[in-house]
């Protein structure tokens, strides 16, 4: 069994810049294995010495040098950082030198701390959404006269989920409709959903997929079904296909990419948050 | 008033990576403005020369020299998207050649796209982690034997956003429990929370704030009168302290910050997703 090599991701703020780089690096070696650690809001000389002296007792349990992912600013901070023995990846440092050269400015290291400032309109825009996608779950109030796009789909496709990361991220007012056994035998779309044509998104699953999840749900019930989940999906495919819904299927789908997607395809375009 | 210069994230996959370092790189230019635009899914040569048109057309329009940040593995279609003239800023590059080195390995791109990789026990804990967040949103089924924490304040200081992010992010199991004003009243903490002590961490917010956030919602109640939310926060404040619940005051927090501290004060380590 090969070691376990630690890796740390270290920010003086909350570190999620630095964990996404990493982890999307990490991915691209294989057959090797890592322990992860987030050590966020590194923001003094203590801290950072505390952290040196961590992530320099991992390695040595291990025998193996740690890999530190690091989006501090500080020099002094990096420097001591260093101090671990660790490899340091710094995530801004190489892309510094050409924005300042392009833009015409040095950077100012402190005005923009990532997920450090907030914005109180985007904070707002984002819980607002939040809400909305709640209160638009599962056809429970349908109002879908705000939405920015409503996804539909039979129960447990993933559209909850969805909706609520477009919530988050991107502040979109992402509505979602289940399609019911009612619905799937008129073999039409619903009526209330006809005059939003240009907001749907349909999403589909693999039977023996969806048969798992609703198993966990509601275990052994017709709803969990094997059959049951086969005749759904077909139902809900040839019905979103007839009325030209564009369609996609979560079984290997990220939450993330089901997102990029919906947006991609209705021409959403808005800033992560 | 200063021209908007284009900055584009591009992406083999959904382009997370890419717009979330970008983002962080350009919040240390102050003054400046950006247009920003995603392009997921660059995964063929004539989506990269699409692509390149796209910017160079961008560029063209205001003439600034547009910036890329650029998450695609294969060189050609980088090498295409370079002809757009934009600068390129290639968010994997740097980090390669030194990882390669450390770990022995040379990387493989195609193994390990960011978010391209679907894992079911990843995506299954995010889901659950998620409905239990709703189940157990604002006390409305209140058992939290399975919660890894449990979040305490006012109505609408910040708790759901928080319990959700949590769920998606970290596939975190987070409860959360708001105070009412029988609770307040009473000065101690509620008797079902007693047991749980280690699992609590309460959010605060100021008083001025939570009058404009519950305004919107409740517009001229009581519930949203100023008095009313300093009153309750100034309760909440003192019963959290006197009981010795850690507490983090969202208003000028994100919703990222907030869900970082929460884990590091309880000690929970897990990996973002």
């Amino acid at each position: 069994m090969d070691a376990v090599r630690p890796v740390f991701y270290v920010s003086d703020g909350t570190g999620i810049t630095a964990e996404t780089i990493g982890h999307s690096l990490l991915t691209q070696f294989s057959g090797l294995r890592f322990s992860t650690d987030r050590l966020p809001f590194v923001d003094s000389a203590d801290k950072a010495r505390d952290a040196a002296r961590r992530i320099r007792s991992a390695g040595e349990a291990v025998g193996l040098r740690p890999v530190v992912v690091n989006s501090c600013v500080d020099p002094e901070l990096n420097r001591l950082l260093a101090e671990s023995g660790a490899l340091m990846l710094d995530i801004f440092a190489p892309f510094i030198a050409p924005l300042e050269e392009e833009l015409g400015q040095v950077r100012n290291a402190h005005i923009g701390r990532a997920h450090g400032i907030v914005d109180f309109d985007i904070y707002h825009r984002r819980i607002n959404a939040m809400n909305y996608a709640l209160a638009h779950d599962d056809g429970v109030k349908p109002d879908y006269s705000e939405a920015d796009l409503i996804l539909v789909a039979v129960s447990r496709a993933g559209k909850t989920p969805t909706c609520v990361y477009l919530a988050l991220h991107h502040g979109v007012r992402a509505a979602n409709y289940p399609l019911t056994p009612e619905d799937l035998e008129s073999e039409r779309l619903p009526a209330i959903l006809r005059q939003y044509r240009s907001k749907l998104f349909g999403l589909t699953i693999d039977p023996v997929r969806l048969h798992q999840i609703r198993q966990e749900r509601r275990p052994d019930s017709r709803y969990a079904q094997l059959d049951t989940c086969r005749r759904e999906v077909a139902q809900a495919e040839a019905m979103l296909r007839r009325e030209g819904v564009e369609m996609l299927s979560t079984t290997h789908a990220s939450i993330e990419e089901i997102a990029s997607r919906v947006m991609e395809h209705l021409g959403i375009n808005r800033e992560m948050y």
